[in-house]
């Protein structure tokens, strides 16, 4: 099954809000898209694709923007081979064209507070101490966190930020695996993550599926719009 | 700043990988957006726009498929003073078309696995017993998380719902501020969620910024891709 060749986005603009059809393409793109298991080795994509498919996730917000987390792209087969195995075997990632660790940072403190302070005094063309009740307001916020909790913190970030990747490759007709079946400590040795502050919180797999893969024939399982999205 | 009026999604087949331009147009909603602080309160969103929005969240992958939260649409004006208050007077909470509370299941369980394997059998139109097997595989890994972890988990499986509905907004033209700044425990007693199980980890709004938002015309602070998505 493939995304329709042509879609085209149709916006009409009226006095008091606007009708757009839009959002269609996302919910044909969600309807398309599950979480392939088997991917297509010949397939692979190219390095602006990735580019393209990263360029929203930047633009994720986060809380107090500081994106505590990073998108690790593994390239290494070595390295591949190694994470298989502490995924359990998984066909996805040796199958897949681009395997992403995505990993937050373990130390969150006024070090991070700082590097924002300093880059948005840049973006916003002000002087660093215009922003100093800023940083000292989210310091005091992140000072009531322990080190456990900055770290929880820090995943639903990246958390978000996953569900920005998965909704620009499914627009994009890309398939795309989260996965967090994997043992995070075996992963962050193999990666080095602890020495560069970081630890794993999820395995993400882009490419395109295989076509013998049986996952993709499956029925989805959701719970109703009733369920999920009550009126109180 | 609008969206371009008439946008077209041009998707060119070739033998060996898809080039499509399809995805450039999330990118631009991401650079369109931003936390809108103050809504236009004249302008409304249809029930319509809703369900289109909330569409890809409900398809939207969680671990095991349990989907293990609720986005509860808060309409109840005294509620959304009370609301108000327990987020420290942001004026996205009065302001906003519509406000959204994300909660996440406290009671995680084998009653939790036990009825997704019945929609499963359902939707996939197989017998109960043809998927004993996953039932018991979920429900050891569930068992080897205690009650705070699984909660932990459950919102990872929220946030990431929350990226794909912010991406859908962008692309609808509707802003969205996604809100970790509020009393917790005072939020879960205004709308008695202890009693459905539930436990708040957002809020979220949902409309069109007011034209003098201020924070509209505040250039972006992210990081870099290089520092964002390294290569290992």
């Amino acid at each position: 099954m493939h995304l329709p060749l042509f879609t085209c986005k149709l916006k009409l603009k009226l006095q008091t809000e606007e009708i757009t059809s839009n959002f269609m393409s996302l919910i044909k793109a969600f309807e398309w898209r599950y979480a392939a298991k088997k991917y297509d080795t010949s397939r692979k994509l190219t390095q602006n694709q990735v580019v393209d498919l990263l360029g929203p996730v930047q633009l994720a917000p986060s809380s107090y923007g500081l994106q505590p987390y990073k998108f690790i792209h593994v390239q290494n087969l070595a390295t591949l081979e190694k994470i298989s195995r502490a995924a359990f075997g998984q066909p996805q990632i040796t199958t897949a064209s681009h395997i992403l660790v995505i990993a937050v940072d373990t130390n969150i403190g006024e070090e991070t507070v700082k590097k924002y302070i300093a880059a948005a005094a840049l973006a916003r063309k002000t002087e660093r101490k215009n922003l100093e009740a800023r940083e000292q307001f989210v310091n005091s916020r992140l000072a009531l966190l322990s080190a456990a909790q900055k770290i929880e913190w820090a995943e639903k970030q990246a958390f978000l930020a996953v569900g920005i990747l998965i909704s620009a490759a499914a627009e994009a007709g890309i398939d795309a695996s989260p996965m967090e079946g994997f043992d995070h400590g075996q992963l962050d040795e193999i990666l080095g993550l602890k020495e560069h502050n970081l630890q794993s919180t999820l395995l993400f797999a882009l490419g395109y599926r295989s076509p013998d893969d049986e996952f993709a024939s499956l029925a989805k399982v959701r719970k109703s719009h009733d369920e999920l999205f009550p009126t109180f």
